[in-house]
């Protein structure tokens, strides 16, 4: 950690910064420049409450040395971490691809849908039971119902499952059926919740929040695994910029960056990123060859009907054709589908 | 609602989208131009699920007339709402100033800050319990403890209270407490939390999201109000740019926005918003020159030893001179404080 | 276009609007909601001024149903755009790469380089002449120098030319040299600069502004195809957020949408988008599973020393790397390289 | 200046780096902590490529301790810079306001404005002779006889002119009619246009671009200044953010940072920041009370005729009445208007 002091700070402000890290457990090593004094701080910054520092007379800035995460960072982890679902791995060589309708509507069709992805090769089946709506007014999920059919579906295809929780008090009766607890965007700094799972072993998936920093969506993954649960899977899923023309900017360069910082996987949702299904084929290639550990893709029997985000589904013909297309690019970048 | 056909859209495409909403019960207007068609459909559309018409063949965009909330927008109220706590009027001519430490750390320190605020003029102490940290190494807040030293500062200086819930299982509690439930940024969108509070009938301080649009902000508030809670007070408090000489971008142009499409109150949040005590007194003035109706302020009596947010507050003697300074600028547009 | 009238615009406010529309040539269909009034308007918006119709009474928006440009879209020229650069096309099955330093600042070591990108398959050396810098103390490139070693480099390698000109003053010049004229992102909306090079026959690469929509880069080529140059190559390299890990955010979805509302070419460069030459192989890739025509690169025969732009170069030999790797990608999604 | 070195640096990396920049004429102090080690550089960065030191093996971060401007700095003029417009002092106690129509269109209307905003206070009248347009087919301006009507208006109202140049080869011909010469927003980086005007004594307002950080348009004035012209205004006129209620999002907290970094005036335009006349009163005056130095504000004869911005422009009687609400708000502030 380094502290900048202000050019008018005196010597009696440094010397009284200097005190304060060296009571707080800090070496320190001051340099004199020609305007400005900066101090260096030996320690662990992590265990220190900077505002103690920050406010102190003379004192501009606080430059951290080190990231703020520890459990998540590719220092204290250097192999990269590959999640187990029952068997279905996820991070290592094989591209894992999570498909399915975004809400559960009706059994007939999620059953059909689910039979129709596991046939074009997904290995995970995704479902909403309880959904996170900017309007009241929209459908809110079916809750237990829902998952009740994820589990039928699942008992039939033999894909595991993937869905969302949107309340601490809802997190033990997902866990029950799920085999991979989602954490939407909007919930990426629900930092209860994030404990709540934490206590679970169940593999969490950790959307990026729409205006979270990476090494925001990092910390949340700390909350997590410092809870105790370290089968965490990144999902990028677009940020929010200035551009209309998609739903969301979707950050690919996260991928590179998170490998870089991390040991955890990450894969991409193109159909949430862009919000058009005419865009997810250009984008699940182009999330895959940019190095991604899968792919969380909505596909629905009947775009028309879907109760919600029916514009970004593929239908299951057209996801085959997706599948078909992943798998030879896969291949380029020497991984399988 | 407008329907835009593309412009390969053929006369059948034309047909079954009439057809469609006029199952739904609209009524339906084709325009057909040079190069595109439109449809208007007279209904509301808030009853319906547009997807089933943005995915049917021929659709390019659904263009929407009417705003998506309702009981927050100024065509259902057109009298400003004045939210009452406990004798203290916000949405009235007079500003109405909260303020108080980020964190309650310390009895002492907390009922000693509390008697300077009130002294200088602060009619609500804030204080936080429960505090959503990004790091999970950072002090997450006393809990009900810290809520009991608030109700033991109310009792000694009479200020009412707000503070903040994190978890749906925690809103009982807090609101036996409290005289105002705070919604933070984070929690914006946290829909089962907004559900929760709008079961009771105290008030809401419901802080706009850090990337959160005017338009998001005002459904959030819809979700309280539409499960019977009609005391929400808006409170603006920085948004996310690229901008990093503050913490975050005072969007102050979201005070005559809100005014014109609804008509709940709106504070401000200077110091989380700037992240800068400096910026304090600069941005108060001009929130309230603005329109504001009111003010959210940090002050702590050592922002030295705050364990956070202490860059961001200001010392009781500042913050006293900072009231004058508002006294002033209150009265220039023909109010008080 | 469609006129949308305020809820409390009277009957005599819906007819000065149709009479407006009608004298400015525009057929108009009024439709009667039963809450508000919307007008459609049948005939060219691009011939309109929507000032004098959006400030008069009653009117609350106008929703624009074509795009504003027209001889950049797909409408108007259906088969996609390949630029001819002298033999090299740009836009067809085969995916071009631009490399090369940013800037040109020693003769030995531009030629080298340009010998090795020109080895590894490159088919456009890169170069800048004039530089763009954030600080008048960075410096600002060899001018008319510069631009006699490229010339020098190109009949030694036979490699083709694109460099930035940043002056109305200069494009005769520059265009002189130059096989490729490039307009920089902080010039994208330098609208004097777009129009003199489209008075010129030279193919441009127009690079997307910072901040830039989608619509606003079309609207950019549109000036230049406007005064006769139709040699538009579109350029993404990275749009403006909150993200500090990367300088930039690469929009790789910029690409699909740009192919379904353009017939322009458009490239990436992964180099500036990114900042870092770590994540530049990963986003190549990327950016070539996604479907774009092309990448411009920075490559230094010794990045350590590069008078700008270092950190994101490559050297040769990674460059030569990063190349073998993209055959593989191109050929994936069925293209060459 | 500090450098990071990364967890993985060798001894021989760190002596390198050492060795480079005492060959640069930096003095070197290294601070071996835990895990990494940092090398804190004294002498003046600004007169380095801090490439140089980035690429170098080990090396992962350089963090500047100064600033990278010079002569825009508080540090280097710890007076407020007050300009001087022929008599018309900016940056003093009085408030400055600049207004007029957007664009010149017709020379009746024009001196009609003048005369009507000369009467209501303004001390500068602005417009529009060249006009930087997203639209190829919109009005692009007067040009010279535009400049010749802004001459008549200043010879019967005495107002001092503000008009922008928006080409290199145009500085010279609007340098003899204005008497501040306007650099728009989308041309804040237009270097060449920088270092012209910074040629001629001429005040200059500096439009903040749109995407533009504090420090980059400190860095465009440092152009201008470093050429030789110290007259440098600032110009606040809204950043470009996800949200879409207004055009742009008016940065108010630009004020007290631009205060505390550099000795410069700032002035407001509330005009363009939102888009819209509604909102124009409201900022004008947060903007004054936030401390700002002036305004700039669109104010048109008939606004329902202008060829441009006309939504935001403010009829005369408006702004007469919003002179007066501001009258008050600058003496609550100790200012006059």
């Amino acid at each position: 950690m380094i502290i900048v002091m202000s050019q008018s700070a005196s010597r009696e402000d440094i010397n009284n910064v200097e005190r304060k890290l060296s009571q707080l457990g800090f070496r320190t090593h001051p340099i004199f420049g020609d305007i400005k004094t900066v101090i260096g701080a030996i320690g662990d910054k992590r265990l220190l409450n900077t505002q103690e520092i920050s406010t102190m007379p003379g004192v501009e800035s606080i430059v951290p040395i080190m990231k703020p995460y520890k459990l998540t960072s590719r220092e204290f982890k250097q192999t990269p971490t590959i999640v187990n679902v029952g068997g279905v791995e996820i991070g290592g060589d094989k591209i894992v691809v999570m498909a399915g309708p975004c809400a559960i509507e009706n059994k007939e069709i999620y059953i059909d849908t689910a039979k129709k992805v596991k046939e074009a090769g997904a290995d995970i089946l995704r479902g909403g039971a309880f959904k996170p709506r900017t309007s009241p007014y929209s459908f809110q999920g079916l809750e237990e119902d829902g998952l009740k059919i994820m589990a039928e579906a699942r008992e039939i295809t033999g894909l595991k499952l993937v869905t969302e929780v949107v309340d601490t008090r809802d997190v033990e009766l997902v866990a029950s059926y799920t085999d991979i607890i989602q954490i939407g965007a909007r919930n990426m700094q629900n930092f209860r919740l994030l404990k709540e799972v934490g206590l679970y072993k169940k593999p969490v998936l950790l959307k990026r929040g729409l205006s979270a920093t990476i090494e925001e969506w990092l910390m949340a993954a700390e909350y997590i695994i410092s809870e105790g649960n370290q089968n965490v899977i990144l999902c990028e899923r677009g940020i929010r910029t200035f551009e209309t023309a998609t739903r969301n900017t979707i950050d690919l360069s996260a991928i590179p960056v998170v490998k870089e910082f991390s040991h955890l996987p990450v894969i991409v949702d193109p159909s949430h990123a862009t919000g058009t299904w005419k865009y997810v084929s250009a984008l699940s290639k182009g999330a895959v060859a940019t190095g991604a550990d899968g792919l969380i893709i909505e596909v629905h029997s009947d775009p028309n009907c879907a109760l919600c985000d029916g514009p970004q589904s593929l239908k299951p013909s057209k996801f085959s054709q997706v599948m078909e297309e992943l798998r030879k690019v896969a291949e380029a970048v020497g991984r399988t589908l």
